[in-house]
């Protein structure tokens, strides 16, 4: 339907390129995903700042090299010339600069950025997408701070429900230059060989030698020599053995390098995530800022899917929903290439806009988009028969009667409101005179778990039904229970609450572990 | 600070004119009045949808009328014309439109929004601001939708803290619109007369007839029957005598205006908030697309402050934080003119996308940025010696040790780790070996209520000490208690869970209500 013509305007009824609206159960599941993703965050003390949307386009000049022509630029509609943020990271440190009393801060920022990607070349990248980051600002003893990042990642993939299903690839920018310098690659090709490093997750070895030798010119004995330490993975092991390296051992960086991993093995053997790292010396990163300590999360999920189970197939042979005529590129299982969450240690960015004074820094950022898109593929594979809720309502307010039946709607108001009163989630039908199995086809559709059922004969006497929905036939209160309309609220509570222990949901808790969960009644 | 010259490469370090970064304390309140509003909505059984923050230039085009040439448009870099959205209604339309198997919803959204405003002009507007909408679409029984809107509104100022201090204007546009066929405006310039009445606000009968004869040549006979009509404010007693007016009563569209009130009214009755309401003959509201009632909530807060308490003075002559250069203008009394909220039904707006079909929608738009001026204004007046907390943590970790003290690091880790693991936000220092009073100071700037001491006899007995901060002298655990390490847990939870019940907080909930819990420990 996306792309029909309006009779009046010949409009094209539809959304921007690369962009895209979130609603129903949707915009359900990527809400769970943040507020669970805010909830860790919390717990360790961070707070959050919210920079505009744009910047002044100086701001974002020279910090993306060649993807700067990716820059949305606002129109010169007159005065200041301005540009949609490409990244969370240059407003974070645009904003470190102009604050200069803050000498240090955990922040965390989930919104949108803007890349005028070309959908065709880079597999379903959207143009306007969020981003996820996590950023600690300041002075402190080393390894410290990159430790609990490398934790709350860990907490946050936790309370997602992939425990054992990631894993989180460490490398270190000092370790990475040592090498090259042992190797012998000269300086001023260190970067660039480093970007071709960086590509052995995709390409084997002999291609990357190739780029290495070939397009950069580097001496062929040389990049053997690289290819001998960057083939390796591994934990402690691996460490130890490089730090029985004799030549590496002897370089200022490889050695500055080694000792900051053995510290941050050690802190993180004590927060209990050791095992989730992979050693991985392969691990280069693309941005030229990095300082320090460099990772990326994998998951299962975030290689191909495409010789994966029947279960994820299935769900994407369903009849899409239509929505704007784009390809809608989040449900692709194609798109999962690569990491999701990323980041590393850079201490000099923050100058970049405050001449002055450095404040090291060390971040990651979460591709929700990219984790949205595997929660959604996962929990397709686990459906359960478990409705499917878009709202959060507990009870919907009912009535029925016989003949002369006048909908007893100025009872059903006093009932719902005496519900919202107490804090409960609550609706009943906008019809003056509903019939009964109406309101109970709209409590099914939306899931809703229990309704408040009521009758005249009942109201006379002081009382009102309250049924589970759902029930099976012969469970005793199939029909509904009795009870007094005085304690209605405390008698609703209570159902509620023992629903939601039984499902393992925490009421009322905006996070909640969309695996541990799946039947859960808000799902 | 903010106009401050890089060296390097000359530019200002500002964010662009009319926008703003949002952090510390106004960012907690600020998330506060979110999360408060957003549970209210869920309490009804709303969803939320969310839109890209641009739209097909062609999409808002033929709007917004005079003020569309305050719409951004995004530069042309090839491709499609875009704009940045200019409030949330119309995407919301274009929406319903693009979803044509929405037959009803109710939906909130809470996103920013753009407008190329002269700051100079119109006093605080910002160039980008939040706007919060919740509308319900659908065909229902008359003034149930309306009836739930308007108990919405009063929950949402409820949880805010403002009860008492709200009233929340009423009238109907076929009234209006009735009464002015009544006393003779010729039909085309009903809309335009109905602008001048809507200026009865802050201006005097007289300047408003004046405007009516004078700029729109309109009969002085015709003005003065209106003046009789428009000054008219009251309640159901007002609807009684507009109900015997015989000349009304034969209108059409004013008989069914008042059928609609009457209606109304009952059913506001039934959900016991009947009392915040002003029916207003001169409330009409600007927007031309409004086909049936129309409100608009006003606050002590809302009319300008200059000559109020000296509390609020004494808060804006306190040094402002430096921010980007910009006059904060969220922090100026004289903003607070005007409505905090308003909105009305509107059945025709969906067909301007949508040739096909008409969905009747109602909604509301909350000024949240206004709403947001006047709480932080009340909770200053109000002021407690309570810490300003901008993050959650609840425990900070501490060690403290004589001669040789190494620091108890691993144990420090250990411990966090564990009330992580239980989900209690929990923070240490970053430092190896901390000074005890470092340690004290970075918990009490944040106001963290707990403290979690180690020391290493105590936890040679496998003990360590819980202190609640900020006892006063004498108090018998003003020095803290020993507890089991193995108990710790469960020690911190039931002191946490005891301090959030004794300020009135639920613990882990996101709403607040921020006036009557100002010295809760999250603010």
């Amino acid at each position: 339907m996306g792309k029909e013509k309006d009779g009046k305007g010949a409009f094209q009824l539809k959304v921007p390129k690369g962009t895209k609206d979130w609603d129903g159960r949707d915009m359900v599941i990527r809400d769970k995903i943040f507020s669970s993703i805010t909830d860790v965050f919390k717990r360790h003390g961070a707070v959050t700042i919210d920079t505009p949307v744009f910047e002044l386009k100086e701001i974002l000049s020279g910090k993306y090299g060649e993807d700067s022509k990716l820059i949305y630029d606002l129109a010169d509609q007159g005065g200041e010339l301005c540009s949609l943020r490409y990244d969370l990271t240059v407003p974070f440190a645009r904003w470190l600069a102009m604050n200069s009393s803050v000498q240090s801060i955990k922040r965390y920022h989930i919104a949108k950025v803007y890349r005028r990607d070309q959908p065709a070349m880079t597999k379903g990248r959207m143009r306007e997408f969020y981003q996820c980051d996590f950023d600690i600002a300041g002075v402190y003893d080393p390894m410290l701070p990159d430790a609990e990042i490398i934790r709350i990642t860990c907490e946050i993939f936790q309370s997602l429900g992939w425990d054992g299903k990631y894993t989180i690839k460490i490398n270190h920018r000092k370790i990475l230059d040592g090498i090259f310098q042992v190797c012998g690659v000269p300086t001023d090709k260190i970067r660039t060989i480093s970007s071709a490093v960086d590509k052995l997750d995709k390409s084997p070895w002999e291609e990357v030698r190739r780029e290495m030798t070939e397009d950069k010119g580097l001496d062929a004995e040389v990049a053997d020599k690289i290819g001998e330490y960057v083939v390796k993975k591994g934990g402690e092991d691996l460490l130890q053995q490089l730090q029985t390296d004799e030549k590496l051992s002897a370089n200022e960086s490889a050695k500055a390098g080694l000792d900051d991993m053995a510290l941050l093995f050690t802190y993180l053997r004590s927060f209990g995530v050791l095992d989730r790292l992979s050693f991985d010396m392969s691990l280069a990163r693309g941005l030229d800022y990095y300082t320090g300590v460099i990772y990326e999360v994998v998951t299962e999920g975030s290689a191909p899917q495409k010789s994966q189970s029947g279960a994820a197939k299935k769900e994407s042979s369903k009849p899409k929903k239509p929505t704007d005529g784009e390809e809608d590129r989040s449900n692709d299982p194609t798109v999962g290439v690569g990491s999701v969450a990323a980041g590393g240690r850079y201490d000099n960015l923050v100058s970049m806009f405050s001449g002055k004074q450095q404040i090291p820094c060390v971040g990651i950022s979460f591709g929700v988009d990219r984790i949205f898109s595997i929660t959604k593929q996962r929990l397709a594979a686990e459906s359960t028969s478990a409705p499917i809720r878009t709202n959060e309502v507990d009870v919907y307010v009912m009535a029925f009667g016989g003949k002369g039946f006048d909908g007893l709607l100025p009872q059903r108001m006093d009932v719902a409101r005496t519900l919202w009163d107490a804090g409960i989630k609550a609706e009943f039908s906008w019809k003056v005179k509903p019939k009964l199995p109406q309101q109970f086809k709209a409590a099914e559709q939306n899931g809703v778990p229990f309704a408040v059922i009521l009758g005249e004969e009942e109201l006379a006497a002081g009382q009102c039904k309250i049924k589970e929905m759902g029930l099976a036939e012969g469970h005793p209160e199939k029909d509904g229970v009795l009870v007094e309309l005085n304690n209605l609220v405390t008698e609703v509570k209570q159902r509620v609450a023992r629903l939601y222990q039984t499902n393992n949901v925490a009421a009322g808790v905006g996070s909640v572990s969309l695996e541990e969960a799946p039947a859960a009644p808000d799902l």
